[in-house]
Formats: C-alpha cells, sequence, structure tokens
C-alpha cells in the first residue's frame, strides 16, 4: 500500500514560472475557479510568490518519515505539498529538513499540518505554507507515500502538478492543462491591465461591465 | 426586498478623524464596551489605522456584485462595509475594486468573509480588515442591499455610523453618538497619560485605584 | 480558595537565558516532547524569543483583575502567564498593564485569551503570546489566584518553571528540571549543527540515520 | 447603561402559535431569508418546536445576573433570548433558572452561550437553544441589560421580537412584521403542500419550476 | 466547464448491500484507511446505516441548482453526494428535495454543507450527512456540474463509487475495488468476531497480539 | 519516559457512587469550579451518568497501542481517561476495546480524540465520553504512558482521580479532596431542592437572594 513513484512528469520551466508571475488569484480563476487549496493554508512569510512542480507526500499525522524519503526525489524547481492521512497541526517540518530539501532543488514546502522554526525558515528564504505553526516534533514510524494522488487542503494533486502559491494562499494547476491555463491567464491579466487604468480614472465597474440594465432585471431599487 | 439607500448621513469630518486617533481600545471603551467586532475579524497590514463613514453592503454567500453598486455610493473619507448573509470566506475584494474604490474616495474595507490580492492591497496602502484571505473568486447573480442595516462580525452597523479600525479590530460607533464618544475618548486617553506615567515610575495598579481593601473584602488570601 | 503565593522559587539566570536561547523547538524535543502550549497561542510580534521564570494567574472570563495583583509579585526577567477559567478572547492585556509589568521587571506576556494595544506593545518591544487580538475591554469583579498550578492552553505551569516563547510558540519547563532540559538541549544543538552540513552538503537523511533497511522492512516499494 | 426595559409590546398569541407551526425554515423564507441565527445555535432536545416572545438579555461574559432580572419582566408565552457580550461557553442557563423561568409563563431558552442539567432541562420540556453544553457555571456580578436591543449569534433581536425555533435552529421575526410574515408563511406552505404532490409522484423540479430553458442558456452541458 | 454526466457505471447491487452491513468503520479499515470524509460530517439521524452509488454535484455556495439536475440522474439506490466549491453551511436540501430524490430511487444525501427540515427527514426516514443543520435557504443562479469528479469532506469522489454511511461517518469505495474490499472487509469480520469472543471472556490484547515483547523492545517500563 | 503506574490509590467506593449521582454540574460547583473539561468533550449517548477513578492514558497523536497496556490495569468501577500529545480527532476506541474494557471492569472511557463503533457502544450501553467520532484508525507503534499525570481537555488528572460524566461534560475530583467534594455536593444538593420548590412557586431569584439592594446599588436602572 505504502509506494514511491520515482519517475514522474513535470511541466516545462518557463510555464511554471509564468504561472508563478501571474500569481494564485488570477490562475485560480483562468481554470475555471478549481484547485485552490483551503484558506487555513497560510504562509509564515509576506510578500513571497513561488511555483513548482509538486512532489507529493500521504504521510501520516504525527509522522514525517516520508518527507527523508521524498527528498530524495526532488529535482530543481519542485515544491513539496504533504497531506496527513487525519487532521493534525504537529510541525512536520523545520530548518534541518529545508536544509536537507534545499540542497536537493526544492523550492517551498506546503502542507495541510504545522511546521516549526519559523523564524529561522524565513530567514533562509525558504517558502512555507501552513496550516498551524507548532514546535511540536514528529515520529519516524509509520509508512506513508510518495508522488501517490493526494488530496490536500481540500484541493486534490497529483505529482507534477503546478504548484502556484503566494500571499493569497495556494492554487493546484494540473500538469495537462498548464499551457493551457497559462494561456487564459495572460488573457485575464491584459484585461485587467485595461480595466485597472479605467477603474483608477473613476470609470465605474457598473458601466464597465454594463450591470445596470442587469440589476434593475432582476428588481434592485434605489431610494 | 433588495434596495439601495442613496442618499446618507455622516458625521463630522474632524470628529471622524479624532475618533480614528483615539483608536478601536480606546473607543470601544469610551463608548460602554459596545460596537466592537469579533476577533475572527483581522487587518491584512500591520501599524495601520483608518477611520471612515460606513457604506454598508449586504451581499449573498460568494457574490460580490453589490460592492460595484456601493461603490457608486462612496464619498470622500467613506468605508465599506460588506456582511455576507450566510458565513462564507470567498475572496469578495481584491485590487480592482481597491482600484476603484479608492478613485471613489473610500479609504478601507471592513468584511466579514475572505479578501485577495493582499500583496497588492498593501503595496497601495488600501486597509482591508477580514474574516479570511482567499483567492476564490465570487460570481455576480443575486441582489442585496446598500446603505442598509447590516450585522457584521456580531456587530450592528447602520450607513453613516463611524468605522473605527487599526491592529485591534474593527468598531462602529453610531452616528448619533460620536461627538459624545469622541468626547469621552478623550477623557480616557487623559486619564491614561498620566496613569501611564505613575505606573512606568513602578506604582502599583493595586494603589493607583486602591484595590487593596477590596480585595481583602473579597476573600483574597496572601500565602 | 483565591490565593496569592508570595514566594516562588525560580531557576538559575543563566540557565533560563541559555534554555530562551535554545528556542522552543529544541527546548521541546530536550524535553521529551511535553510541556507545549497549544499552536492557538501565537506571538504578535515577529523574530522575537524570551525565556523567563513563571508568574502564573488564573483568571475568570472577562476579568483582568488578578493581573494588577500579579504585577506586585513580579521580579526582574519574570513572564506572567493567565489562564482564563473557561474559554475567552476578550482583550486582557494592553500597554497600561505592559507599562506596568515591564517597571516591575516583567519580560512577557503569555495568555490563553485576548490582548489589545497591540500596536503600542510591539513599539514597547515588550513580547506577547496570545490566543487572540480584541480591543474588548474586561472587568475587575472576581477574584482568581496568582501563582498557583494552572493549565495554559492545555499545558500544565507551576509558579517558577521556565517559560520559553518564540516564533514557534510557548514552552513550559519545570522548574525542578530546568538544568537537565538544557544540558540535553545542548546535545540535540551540537548533533543539529553537524548534521545541517551534511543535510546543506547534498547528503539525504535517508542515509545520515540509516533509515533505508528500516523502510524496506515495513515495506516501502519504489515504483 | 445598564437598563431593564419594563415594558414591552408583544404580537398576537395566534400570530405567534401560528408562525411556530410554520416552523423555522418556512418562515425564515417567508421574511426573505432574514433573521436566521448562526447554525451554531442548536437545541438539547429532537422533534421539538416552540414561538413566543422575546425578552432580550444582554450579559457579560460568565455573568447570569440578567437572567434572574429578566425572569421578573417575563409574561405567559415568552421566550428568553441572551446575547453574551464577548463569546463565552459557560453554563449560564440550568434546572434552577428554568423552574423560575417556567413558574413565570417562560417556553424556552435561547442563548449564544452555554446551558447546563441538559438531561434535567429535557426531562422538564423547557426548551433551550444553545450554542454549547457545559457544567461551567457563571458569576454575579456585573450589570447588563434587560429588553433593550441586542445581536445573538448574528441576529439582531428587539424586545418583543416573536421567536421561532425547532429542529433548524432559531429565527427572529420583528414584531412589526409578524402578521404580513405569517401571511407570506401561510402561501408557502399551500405551494409547498402542491408541490411536495407532484414531486412525490416523481415529477421533477426541472420541468415544474420549467428550469431546463435557463439552465441551457447558461450553458450547462449533458454529455 | 458545466457538464452533466449522464451515463454511470454502478456497482453490483449485492455487493453494495454487503459494504453497508460491513458498516463506515470495517470498510475504511479494509481499503487501507482511506476514503473516509471528515468527521465534520455528522448524520441527522441516529441507528442509521446506508450503502449506495454515488451521484455526485459541485455545487457553488449558497446555490443548490444542481441537485434539481441530479435528481433526474438518479436511479434506484443511489445517493446524492454534494461539495460546495467553498465552505458553506447554508441548508441546500430539505424535505422538498428529499421527496423527490426518493421518489427517484435516492436512499440519503451526503453534503458537506447544511441541511434543514431535519425532523421531517427524520421522520421520512430518508438519511443525511451534514457538516451543518442550518434553515438558511438557497438560490438557483450559477450552474456547477453532476457526476464529475469532486472532493468531498477531505475525500475524493467519483460518481458511481460506493458510498458507505453510518453513526461513525461516511466512507467512499471507489467503484472499481468494491469488490475486494468487499471480501477484505469480510475477512476483518470473521477474525472480529473470534477476538471478541476472546476479550470478552478477559483474555488481553497484549497476549492476543503478542504485544509484550515488541513494547519491552521500545523501552517501556513498569514501576 | 515511558512508563505503566501500576499501583495507583483509588476512592472509596461509595464516595465515587454518590459523587455520581450528585451530577457534573452539582460536583464542579461543589469542588469551587475546578477540574470540568472542555466542552468540546461530548457524550455519544444521551441520559447516562457514570463516576469511577481515573486510569490515565497519555497517548501519540493517531496511536492507541496504550490502551491495550492500561486495560490490564484496570479494576472494577474504573473508567479510562485518554489524552493525545497533540490535537487528534481520530477514532481512538471501538466495540473491541470496550468488549475488552469492559471484561476487566471498566464502566466508560473519556478520550480528548474520536471514538468509533458509535452504535454498538451505545447498544453494550458502555459509556464514551469524546471529543470527535471517527471511523478512522489507529496504529500501535510508539509509546506512551500510563498512570501519569496528563491533561485532558484543558483539565488535569491523575490516577485514581474520580471522574464524574453525564449529559453536561466531564469533570474530575482529585483523589484527596472526593469526600470533602461530596460533603459539599450534598450541601449543595439540599439548598438547591429547597430554593427549586421556592422558584417553582413563582418566589424570584431576586427576592430569595436578596439582590434588589445590590442591583441598585451598581447602578441597574428600570425604565
Amino acid at each position: 500500500m505504502s509506494v514511491v513513484v520515482q519517475s514522474i512528469e513535470r511541466a516545462d520551466r518557463k510555464v511554471i514560472e509564468a504561472l508563478g508571475e501571474a500569481g494564485v488569484a488570477t490562475v485560480h480563476e483562468a481554470q475555471g475557479r478549481t484547485g485552490l487549496m483551503s484558506s487555513r493554508i497560510r504562509p509564515i512569510q509576506q510578500d513571497f510568490s513561488v511555483a513548482g512542480s509538486a512532489v507529493t507526500i500521504s504521510a501520516p499525522p504525527g509522522d514525517n518519515w516520508m518527507i527523508h524519503v521524498a527528498i530524495e526525489q526532488l529535482e530543481e524547481g519542485d515544491i513539496l505539498v504533504l497531506a496527513p492521512t487525519a487532521p493534525c497541526d504537529m510541525g512536520y517540518f523545520g530548518d534541518l529538513l529545508a536544509t536537507s530539501a534545499a540542497a536537493h532543488g526544492c523550492r517551498a514546502m506546503v502542507l495541510d499540518a504545522g511546521t516549526r522554526d519559523t523564524r529561522d525558515l524565513r530567514a533562509m528564504g525558504f517558502g512555507v505554507w501552513s496550516s498551524a505553526v507548532s514546535a511540536q516534533g514528529t515520529v519516524k514510524e509509520t509508512l506513508g507515500s510518495v508522488n501517490t494522488r493526494i488530496v490536500c487542503a481540500g484541493a486534490a494533486v497529483n505529482a507534477g502538478d503546478v504548484i502556484v502559491a503566494d500571499d493569497d494562499g495556494v492554487c493546484v494547476v494540473p500538469l495537462g492543462r498548464a499551457e493551457q491555463v497559462l494561456e487564459a491567464a495572460r488573457k485575464r491579466l491584459q484585461g485587467e491591465a485595461d480595466r485597472r487604468a479605467r477603474l483608477a480614472a473613476g470609470e465605474l465597474g457598473l458601466d464597465i461591465y454594463d450591470m445596470r440594465p442587469r440589476l434593475e432585471r432582476k428588481g434592485l431599487k434605489y431610494v
């Protein structure tokens, strides 16, 4: 039942970088409002964005053994994504593991559990998105799996999916859709630039998006 | 049922500014410990204070259409206050809406729901207090109301009430009581300055407030 | 039932300082993973560590009277630790009390309740770890106790225990175990420095800790 | 600031009873989906409905003194509605207070706080809707108010408003709208009876409500 | 993006029934401790078990339109499983929809959202597992999908998967694994019957499972 | 670090039974409002009370091995009390363990974690108080301790302490105070019987407890 999938496909590096620049909110919109992790996943640092390929970890509650196993599977530009098999706020990840992961090319850690050594992690510039901060250590007794499909904070993640993370949270882009989502994201960003200029000039969304007739039809009353 | 009240009364600008300088904790005390929103409402920025007149929005869960409608009702110095009609952590508000609101004089957004584009919002210096951060977008399908009485995070808010927001949270001062609350706040601040000096010098609250006899009467034992 | 224990034992100042330098995660490990407060206790400031002797406060919900009583019991280097007798997010502690506590040698406040005036507290450099931020004030009507045994955020605390607090949370070291825990912490830190260097050089935890045979025995499959 | 309003208006007894028979879900719909308390308010008993006039209580956290004051203001058919001024799960209400309230005509208790003696309360047939069950007792030290406007679990309540409570939760009908809401509720119930028969016979909502063209227009694809 | 998959595969009726008799705890163990929904999903009734084929619904927050669409896709023995696209406690489902669903063969509703008319639903004997009870109604404005893959309360669900639900919660058995899981469940049940008899007779798990040597090896001390 | 204390003291059986009859709310009051577990600990059954001597278990998250160890330490009339070392909602306890525990004299299980097989447990008449219901099974890999001091749901528990549990929750009476608490509880019950009769006859608490002068002194206004 416990497996490590050693060979996974990854998206094109340039596509990944471009998705990271687009940011979570835009990417989430661009792929039809899917793939967003729960708002309980928060960054331990501010003004920090990252994108990379998911190396997934399914781990028992309070057991971080599989992170060691997963680190061996990392390639440059990857992001570790860990889902415990039951809710757990313990500190699965700290500065020693981050040092090891970074040495193997890892850019960030996303986990629906706790992290620790947060001050050191920020000093290292290693991005972490977690559902808790806790100094509580874990054991290494029970197996899990690496690079199998997981559900992390409500989002399904396959190994190799593109993870985009910034101050707004974490979004998962399925590997096979990465280019198409990027294209849609680019279109949104262009449209947004134009709309931002018009809104900044004082034009109303009510007019830009021609909302008035529809509001009236629905029955909105001005009094 | 869905209405937009177009003409609302506002408090005097100087009173509003002065309440903002007094800060949430002092204002809340000064008005008899009423009007405070729940502690789940947190700022997305640090060391930032604001005060303004409430333009209220009642919106369905996951639907931010009424924000567009409300922006047209803004005047210089207003604060948008949004309460969803059921608990919702979706991202109702982001940088585009902030750009539009700011262009119409808005100083801040307070909402018992999610916000997004938080990094951009901080960069803009547009203050936001919310109960969640989420990149999850909303739809524009169902009407709500603007400038009607709402309950936001446990506090009743009428259009035109003075909103004071800082690192400690958000407090609502009823429009009709703004001047009286300001006067009480000023008295508190004067008293506090004196007490702060005495406490900093090492005098004990037990003595300044003459608590010892009452503690003894209630039965406190020193062992 | 309401007592103030006036004379408490404290650990050696050098031991306390050294535990503070070791940090919460290390100290928690060094004492066998006990004494950690719940992850709901969060600092109001970042990149800030402290250690000191606990002066404990058991207080009714919404009543901070006993903090005034406790301040008289403070000595240089102490930390106030407050547990309400029922869950409460009200703002028990703000800048006036911090001014008074600091004047009596207090280094920090830890409370399973709310704090307020957070901006001022950060400006003062007075560390606070709390389960909420709230401007909601408290009353002074009902007695509690000072320097009796309390349970704060899931951790038992006796007066004089060493409190270590940093960005990862708060840990309690029993007074009688402080030196022994410090020794264990030092050993851990030495081991960590060595392991960090090896991990940074790319060596795998799988090899450093000789995990491969045990993983195989438990049945991990590489595919 | 602490007041007891002694004379309040109440709705017609027959209207109240009829609203109670209509039930929370129907009444909530009939008044435009307003007035519902948060889903954290749960009954301590099952298959139990009640309606009555609100006698409101604003009480400090952990202090049930005002319940004694409110009981003197009860009339036959009233319901006590208590909102603490900060979140609190303590047991404000138990079998002694229920005995007293029942002796003065009270039908039920609704509170955004804890209740205790739940087994006895069920045996008495005295309905309670609360946000917690807790044996934790309260003090009688700090004043609150009776029959002033409160916000209870997110719903604004004025003294004399009609409270409808059943297994689905608690809804507040403003006194001045009671008759109009009842009429709307009756219409809904008639329509529902007809629709229930058609749905039970296997007719689809898609057809009864003529949803197919609108679904198609919005772009729903059948594959 | 919004689709209704009309033709789905289902497991064998006898296999489904047998999984239902085995119960959630046994089935969850039998399939390697996967597929369990979060413990926030609770039944509105007691001592009630059911199993059936999943007809899945992805719905916007506060919008139950897709339930009407899904009912047309039901076959005898199915269970509706609804996941909102953002956390929502509103009452998506009540007695009218249950009447319609039951008329089309549906056995139960599982939803990570609210339900209402709970008393009527219990009286009908229509099983519901939900994350909230709320009278709050929803709108019919925004499309979702039917019979696509969803994540419901942390568990991935495909249309046609076997849903097993009882007092302990809800478990999802992938369609393709149903028979194999059933076989494993049967083996567990046989083993359990034997162990239950031995345990009831006073034999210790320590001896039945031969735990003593392993406990000693791990270092357990008896004092 | 992992120990099993084999010989523990217990309170007198008659005292234990009498405390159980007094009930949680009365016992909690009688011992000065201490020892109550958090309101998140709820019974899986209704109208059920029990009292017994605590056999304590400290267990890692997701690991129920120590329950097997603890069962060997049970005597007639004991109650198992389990605290995980980090928050965990997994199902540590089900009908097999209950069968074994009952065979060794155990009356009930109290745990700040999940339980499963709840329908069977109710059918067996074996009382369980837990913070969750979950079918999620646990492992047997990591040691904990039995009969050491624990903190369970906010209450400190020593082995041999008297546990009282009913519909209102769970209260811990320290072994050395059991008789004294019982005496205080009996006095309360006598006083309550008298007061209940007077309240049922319509006398007001305001008069029975002579509250009117104190209310007036504090400034309550009747309008």
